[in-house]
């Protein structure tokens, strides 16, 4: 079997170098994929700076691949998959089906499932495999060089609108207009919402109503955010930031539903009072189900959304993380594969 | 128009002393009451020491009110209400009917609607008003001498579980056998659920288990509460303690939901990251809605559902304040009135 050309850290922080390693026999569950795209998540900054103790070296990042199947297992040829046909892999690789949340389709919550860049190497490489569940179809509409961000950032952003019953009468604030927010707001639209875009950089107001914003305000500006109290059923919180946290909940009307997808790492200090009276909830989610990311893609293509990409070659991986880490994506960055 | 024979405090922790008040003229939206029992909340003691900062005196408590109707207005006369007829009072007072709330049909988060005892004059007397949304009328079935503290306990623990969408399926946690927390068992008992009751009293093992709970836990035995680490799919804390949150999310399976119905006044640090890849939430509410309030009274007389109270006569007011103050009340107090 053909060693996976792949880039990988040695070390916390190191840099991504080239990296070969031996795939191991095909699963009969298993798919492997041919990387065409794939996209960069702040997650794998985050795991390859080891920021959650979870990331074991050589680690290979990327998560957002859009491949080819290139072999099927037994069992995998079975479920409706064929050679060629181009597929997405996201954050999870692999789901038991057996266990109480995968019998529900909840298998992003299988009990045993593997993240695609947790103890195993992602698709910054010439390859990738994962089980057949979490190989999805991409649908015809949907451009494949621009698709990956959909397969992490897009469905973590999607999810919450149907988990948490968003509905296009909502009144939806977003906070954090970049990778996973500016994709917020394109499905928001979309979805019929009236939309309050929040960010503490004013020079991003023009863009996010070319995204889609009803309004803008500074998240910054604490006699703004008085002013818009009561005011929103629904909020995602799409920044890793240190925020105001009482002045957001105060945004809610009563029923709001705070969700957060940012991964917040200092503890949020939630007063039980401010969420009593008036009923409301705080909520948080890793991306989402299968299905969710079939309606997710079919969404996408019905109502031409994509997210806003700059592309780099595989081998100008470094360059791009670097990019990522400066806060200089405008929104999401996309590898193409030079790796054969 | 006859004063109102009430019991009210004039400073806060201040004693209950005979208090009279002219009620005014009724309004067309209006029913007066007159109270046969009262339930005590724990919230009449943290309005009595004004540890909302919300409280006006001369202060009268009382917001579990069970009584006949002895004056309609003239529109609260087409609205079903009959004088003599038995309803009950509870947190909620007013409700405007035109907000969106109100309109949706949560008059408890009526934007305008005010309550029992916060700037009006509570239940510890022979008579109390309230807009007729919130008459709500006792059905046959249930016991009126002991219906007092359905009307807000009750409700305020029955209401999650509409809201929340607990399943009789589901394993479901209670933090708290103290006034709510035996009422929640009891409920979660004829919901048909699978309950562990945590307490940190372990004398209340027995107890909890005769209202109903399947298991008894420790709160407190940090071993024990390791072992039953992602076993629920809903906790309810009744508890107004400072509790050891992060192992309580712990005990939730993925997609699991922590409410809280306790009014905690320190704030509780939520890492976000102990959410996010289960998908939970945390939540917490106030009593219910009008709806909900009725369909908890027809599921206490389906099932024969009623909390355990001890009875003080009214005059004995003080003496019953303090023995719930002692954390003595098993489980909950009910005053019989013995005003004119």
């Amino acid at each position: 079997m053909a060693l996976v050309q792949a880039w990988a850290a040695q070390t916390a922080h190191g840099k991504l170098e080239p990296f070969q390693y031996e795939p191991g026999p095909l699963g009969p569950e298993e798919v492997d994929i041919a990387v065409e795209y794939c996209g960069i998540c702040h997650s794998d900054l985050s795991m390859l700076h080891n920021d959650w103790g979870i990331t074991t070296y050589p680690f290979v990042p990327g998560h957002e691949a859009i491949g080819k199947v290139v072999a099927l297992g037994e069992v995998a040829k079975e479920k409706g998959l064929t050679i060629g046909q181009r597929v997405g892999v996201g954050w999870n690789k692999s789901a038991c089906l057996h266990c109480e949340h995968c019998l529900k389709g909840a298998y992003e919550l299988c009990t045993t499932g593997k993240a695609t860049i947790v103890g195993h190497h992602g698709a910054f490489a010439n390859r990738v495999r994962s089980h057949w569940v979490w190989a999805v179809p991409i649908p015809a509409g949907v451009d494949a060089a621009a698709a990956g961000p959909l397969l992490c950032g897009g469905i973590t952003v999607f999810a919450p609108l149907l988990d948490g019953h968003v509905l296009p009468t909502h009144k939806v604030g977003v906070f954090g207009i970049g990778g996973l927010g500016h994709m917020a707001i394109k499905f928001l639209k979309a979805w019929g919402c009236e939309i309050t875009a929040f960010t503490s950089s004013n020079s991003k107001f023009e863009e996010a109503r070319s995204f889609g914003a009803t309004h803008t305000a500074s998240s910054t500006d604490s006699e703004a955010m008085k002013k818009l109290a009561g005011s929103l059923d629904f909020i995602m919180i799409t920044a890793n930031a240190t925020l105001d946290w009482d002045s957001i909940i105060a945004l809610l009307k009563p029923g709001g539903k705070l969700h957060i997808v940012g991964a917040v790492l200092e503890p949020i200090p939630v007063r039980v009072m401010s969420l009593l009276a008036g009923k409301k909830s705080i909520s948080s989610s890793p991306a989402g189900s299968r299905i969710q990311t079939d309606q997710m893609l079919q969404f996408a293509a019905q109502h031409n959304i994509a997210p806003m990409v700059e592309y780099f070659p595989m081998s100008r991986i470094n360059e791009a993380m670097a990019h990522l880490e400066a806060g200089k994506a405008r929104y999401r960055i996309v590898l193409k594969t030079d790796l054969n």
